[in-house]
């Protein structure tokens, strides 16, 4: 220090200091503990909303907030009270007792869905032996909760798939898709597809992109989409026909061939010297206009399946930000951020919901890490060997980021970082602290008023 | 799914599966909110042991605890209760208004313990007015609270310097390294170098490396041991002396010329394809009989501090965990995980103390996030562009990690991702949730009773 010793120093001093320095506006040292104890509940949820950030470790959290809402800004994902991490890894299919410890979505998905540890790639069976996992959604159903299943990515996609699917692998999206999982073929006597399953279990809401899986033809000759009228769903495919819909009734929405648009987009990380000169700001995608976002599909999944129904269970409901992940994988920073934020304002819509209901249980988290790192400013002599890309804040500041768990060009990879999980609710402070990915079934079960779960060691009933 | 539906599966199937796959041995989903809310405490805390984790973020805590306890384990600082993370960011020293998303220990050591964001490598004075923040041991000092402040890394080092020292640059460790720092000289009026800040701020026990900084002249002439020992400390110099020490009465232990040795040792990671055909298994370090450990050194202060004293305030003590960082810059594998390990025992005292002193507030939290990934097995088409090491872990399984914020050979970097911050004891449930770093120092402040501190915004009193 330059003037006076810390005896001397006075208010006037520190009061500089704090007119130049920008401070976080967080809980400012008050104790929150009473507030926090009376808001611990241990009674069972009408609601229950799950929002899965694909991909979205604490990097690619901190990364959306910075660029988006600053340093000191903060996302709704961020104000949710209680949290936690979980750990993620898989199993290898050959040998179930090694971990695997870079996961994919498929093995993630099928340990918060059926509490059971499996290989990458299956979709809600055991590795090795095939045998199908009882979901989350399954026992939804069955204690009387309505259902939803909502993502930016296709339907049949890992995440959105081992709600109400089982099959061998994850790429066997539409009938047309079975190479890989021909026992699983009707025509087999299997299950199908997971077009076919999705609505074979009678999902209540479906909303999201993979038209292309749902217009192929089954073995019995109509397409999936044909079948799902037959069986009396609503089939919408823009965002207008979504706007206009209301329950009862089941509603499949498909608004995109494949995947749906992310909401941002810019230029992809390349290796030095990039743009670290000039630091890129995202631009909005040039989106369909018939194309609804995330937050639009779970404005209506909240609206359809919140009607009020009596004092009974009410809903189950998944929401996936898929191109957090999607967008990782392609070191595309914007595309990226984009959907983290998208996905964010559907968690906005799920903590408003919980505000006005609250035996409602929302619960916010990924499903395994990504490789997207916040890294110093690149030099000539200090920089990432991989691809990299540096933007433009909130804060008017420059954030760089790395993409290096690949060679730049290529397919970027997951991490095997524990991730967040955050919650409100009945039952949410059941998150804190560290668990397993595998817990996240058993504790939504819980909260669901279903069935004891087997104690920890053993698989689902 | 290959034999039957859902429908038909019973317990036989699910109980075959859980035979062959590991499950995490978790909360088995019984709700926990009846003992959550009864362990949130709002009391004010006695002692407090705060755990610093150098550049210890999630993906460092997944690493060492896969390799060292495997997946399914968990290590001491798993176990805390309360969980929530923070942000680390610092701020430009020429304008201070600009967020740095990637921050060192000096600025974030700064936020923490004194509640206000810094420049890089600053310590404990404000960005580019260059005045003194009052430290978190300072307030305790004030509050009657014994202190002290142990570290692997040298006593000087930034982690350990920022609660009792002020000066512009974390280079002036001791009084001939003053070059940028010359108005904090002694011999220009200032308080002089971290090293003798150390000792005139009287911390009851300060342990840890950095005895070429301590037996350095000062301007006066003897050095700061010596006049460390004038001012009334027992200056301790091995193992077996800190083992005999007793309180009352300061502690000076300087147990290497530098930083301590590492726990343990291995093969730095090297570029693609290192080591992938053939994992590594991590060595014990060849340390000197005569170095302590930071579980030692911890257990001595522990002892040392937590001598009953009546019914006032107990003390305030920081626990540095300094090569987690520093061998994730060296791309060190096993120096990185036996450090954390290492660490963790430290932390694993702190708990067992707590247990048998409720009134104790134990934290344990990392300064910033850092460069190691946890990633998938590389191949010769798909493996990342950096330094990667492969190694056996306690599962029998192979994981691998990869140092890429910077080009291989250099110092690996630290990164901007938010970090873990974990509690146990009174006001421990503050730290739920999302936070920023400076927080901290207002948690640590209010559970001491001191004064209450400032709203947010505003600088520490």
């Amino acid at each position: 220090m330059k003037l006076s010793s810390v005896v001397f120093l006075g208010g006037w001093a520190f009061a500089l200091a704090s007119f130049f320095v920008p401070q976080p506006g967080a809980q400012s040292g008050v104790d929150r503990s009473a507030a926090i104890r009376a808001s611990v509940s241990g009674a069972t949820a009408r609601n229950i909303i799950l929002f899965i950030g694909d991909g979205m470790g604490d990097s690619e959290i901190t990364l959306a907030r910075y660029y988006a809402r600053g340093a000191a800004g903060r996302l709704a994902m961020d104000t949710l009270p209680f949290t936690g991490s979980y750990t993620t890894w898989s199993v290898d299919e050959q040998t179930p007792t090694l971990p695997v410890y870079v996961p994919d979505s498929a093995a993630t998905g099928t340990a918060w869905a059926t509490g059971v540890k499996t290989s990458n790639g299956r979709i809600s069976t055991t590795p090795s032996t095939d045998r199908d996992l009882k979901t989350i959604l399954e026992h939804a159903r069955e204690l009387g909760f309505r259902t939803g299943d909502v993502s930016t990515a296709e339907l049949t996609d890992a995440t959105p798939a081992v709600l109400a699917a089982h099959v061998s692998s994850r790429a066997c999206h539409g009938p047309q898709d079975m190479a890989t999982c021909a026992s699983d073929r009707r025509s087999a006597g299997g299950a199908g597809s997971i077009a076919e399953q999705l609505i074979a279990h009678d999902v209540d809401v479906l909303l999201g992109g993979g038209a292309a899986r749902f217009d192929q033809t089954t073995d019995a000759g109509p397409t999936v989409t044909a079948l799902a009228a037959q069986r009396g769903y609503r089939v919408l495919r823009s965002r207008q026909e979504l706007a206009a819909s209301s329950g009862p009734g089941k509603l499949l929405g498909l608004f995109a061939a494949g995947n749906m648009s992310t909401e941002l987009t810019g230029d992809r990380a390349v290796p030095y010297p990039s743009n670290s000169a000039a630091p890129q700001s995202c631009r909005a995608q040039a989106r369909g206009a018939d194309e609804p976002t995330l937050a639009e599909m779970t404005a209506t999944a909240l609206r359809v399946l919140g009607q009020p129904g009596g004092d009974g269970p009410g809903f189950f409901l998944q929401v996936e930000g898929a191109h957090i992940d999607k967008q990782d994988h392609q070191a595309d920073p914007c595309g990226q951020i984009g959907d983290t934020v998208g996905f964010d304002r559907a968690v906005q819509l799920g903590l408003d919901f919980a505000a006005s209901h609250p035996d409602t249980l929302v619960i916010v988290t990924a499903d395994h890490g990504h490789t997207s790192q916040i890294v110093a400013s690149p030099t000539a002599t200090d920089h990432p060997p991989g691809a990299i890309s540096s933007l433009r804040t909130a804060d008017g500041a420059t954030i760089t980021v790395s993409y290096a768990t690949n060679l730049p060009g290529r397919m970027q990879d997951h991490t095997g970082t524990q991730v967040r999980v955050a919650a409100t609710g009945p039952q949410a402070a059941n998150v804190l602290g560290l668990s397993d990915q595998t817990e996240l079934f058993r504790l939504l079960l819980n909260a669901m008023g279903g069935a004891r779960p087997n104690a920890a060691g053993s698989a689902a009933p």
